[in-house]
């Protein structure tokens, strides 16, 4: 029996990190010839496509803010900020414009969001290599995402915000924007608090389970401001929500370096 | 070691096969005696109940189109369009009229919908009728249903579109009738883009995270017109989503067989 | 193999009473000196916390009914109306006011809502006082939780609401109050029916995925009344509850003892 106990407890202990890191239990991808794929992330369920000239029955019903004739397109069933700040590096290395951001109620399971990002442009080669250069920078940005059992954090920060950090939340463009998120969302609202204590930085706004998400678990500060302040601010929200929601059910780890 | 690690896999095996087919890991269901249970479906936890004299003051809250005396309820914490499908030919088999159709964002930590749908009838036995002509339905329009780790597909098809899909997706009633969704949500708009270069058929919509599902993680066709040019449009899909979904963890598998 | 078929049964034994426990299955929390924590709860990963004088910068964000210099915030992943009754006798202890109630789509897979719920007062000790209570409070309200891998019922009752069940579900305050939900939802309206018919209560909402829901899987009946007619009408339910929901798959547990 002791040994039962013990496979018991290697099996759900393996079963655990599957589950804190966000990814499938199973991973043996198939190969596709499609033109249509670009690749793939290695977290998150993270794919990028791109189509080279939309089907005008369907580019007029995908609620774009612009029509174009080449589509690229960032899709995911774990994470909205890694994506959509990997998105906002893209579109300033490349001659794309973002033309929607959504973001389902996902996470398979967790507290969170996925996420839905279109970009548009005139030539296929731009949109393919916006999704290229979005997709190889998904895992940085998963440096301060900090998973537990219970639920999760989520830091981001950029010296100089672009077209997707303003299309999703407002961030002013050029200036330093952060984001600071705490899951259950009760340590979001502490760690907002601590930020907004630490630095002299702009609130752009609070986002919570019934105000800008869509019904996630998670309380969300958006900031801008000085690039200095910004981050230090999100440092020290950081400390906090590390702090707090280890309380429920042990250390949160984050999966790829920290970035910030 | 070896046999611990083998130990490990098959439970993490078994375990997979049980999530992927979207159905409950334990299975040792009770009976009922009560005259309200007419059934189950062995897929997506759908059960099927009837209210013969429904209470007024609970059926003024419940936002049905119309009053009826007698109620037949389909509900299941795993798919929207199968049941809706199912419900579909019930309505045309029986004397009874959709009254509400509601899908929660389910799936039991899948990226889609689970459903509420609520027939109305004059007589029990019409409304009993209807509930079990559904219940047995679903488990064919659960065929083309296709999930691996990373998400799903579905594509459903019908050459005669009747009042359910009506009342859910704005079908033409009568006419041929066809849905394609990826999850995660871009695996649908390609394949939706591939489905209108197909053939000939009109759009009825694209669903979203945002736009027309209870932000779910699924980009989803509706089609409608010439029921060989629906189907082709279908099963292109079909193929093109095999293909991308393919590449994040593995190949999709349907749990029943497909009808398409 | 007959032994490895028994190991992989206990395994997922194992899983599945944590997974219907609503609570995580590692459980190492680490202590916390910050002057904002104030404890957890042992079920639904619900933690209790205070900001002493809250940042007004993020206080004119946080879309409060009004503004307090103190803030008491209870948060969970699993459970709404657990938690809400909960604060609903902290409030009534306390001399503390409920400004914001939220509650995201959650029970991390499971068909409900987690919650956020935020109190405020003039003086620190009252807000932490009334988190104190409210943490104290929630095994007790999870005692009608009933889970099955299928979906979980949710019986509440008190003989006199107060502000949060005010501020919830529009409770009148002072009188009986009572929260009949189950999950698949079609499960809640037959409950729902049965408890209008056992016995004389007034209906104050009926909540389904579309509507006064945030897209949760559930049919939750709101009841005012007379004190014994709306206990009478939640047992009522419950017994219905229990034999549905045992039909998909098995009997349904609580994890704390029933207190209606």
């Amino acid at each position: 029996m002791a040994d039962t106990d013990e496979l018991v407890n290697q099996v759900m202990g393996k079963l655990l990190n599957k589950a804190n890191a966000g990814t499938t239990v199973d991973t043996k991808p198939t190969q596709s010839g499609l033109t249509e794929f670009v690749g793939t992330a290695p977290v998150g369920d993270t794919i990028g496509m791109v189509i080279a000239n939309v089907d005008s029955g369907l580019s007029e019903n995908l609620h774009l803010q612009k029509q174009f004739r080449s589509l690229g397109i960032l899709s995911a069933r774990t994470g909205g900020g890694p994506q959509i700040m990997s998105m906002d590096e893209a579109v300033k290395a490349t001659n794309t414009q973002v033309v929607s951001i959504q973001m389902p109620r996902d996470t398979k399971g967790g507290a969170g969001h996925g996420s839905l990002i279109i970009v548009g442009g005139d030539d296929v080669s731009d949109v393919r290599r916006a999704i290229e250069v979005a997709l190889a920078a998904v895992p940085t940005h998963f440096g301060d995402v900090y998973n537990s059992p219970a639920g999760h954090l989520e830091l981001q920060y950029t010296a100089r915000a672009s077209e997707a950090a303003h299309f999703a939340f407002n961030a002013p463009i050029g200036k330093a924007y952060g984001l600071i998120a705490g899951a259950p969302a009760g340590i979001g609202v502490v760690m907002g608090d601590t930020a907004l204590k630490a630095a002299n930085v702009d609130v752009l706004s609070f986002a919570s389970p019934a105000y800008g998400t869509s019904f996630s678990n998670e309380g969300i500060l958006h900031i801008s401001g000085d690039s200095g302040a910004v981050r230090q601010a999100v440092i020290a929200a950081r400390e906090v929500g590390l702090d707090l929601l280890g309380t429920l059910a042990g250390k949160p780890k984050n999966d790829f370096p920290s970035y910030i």
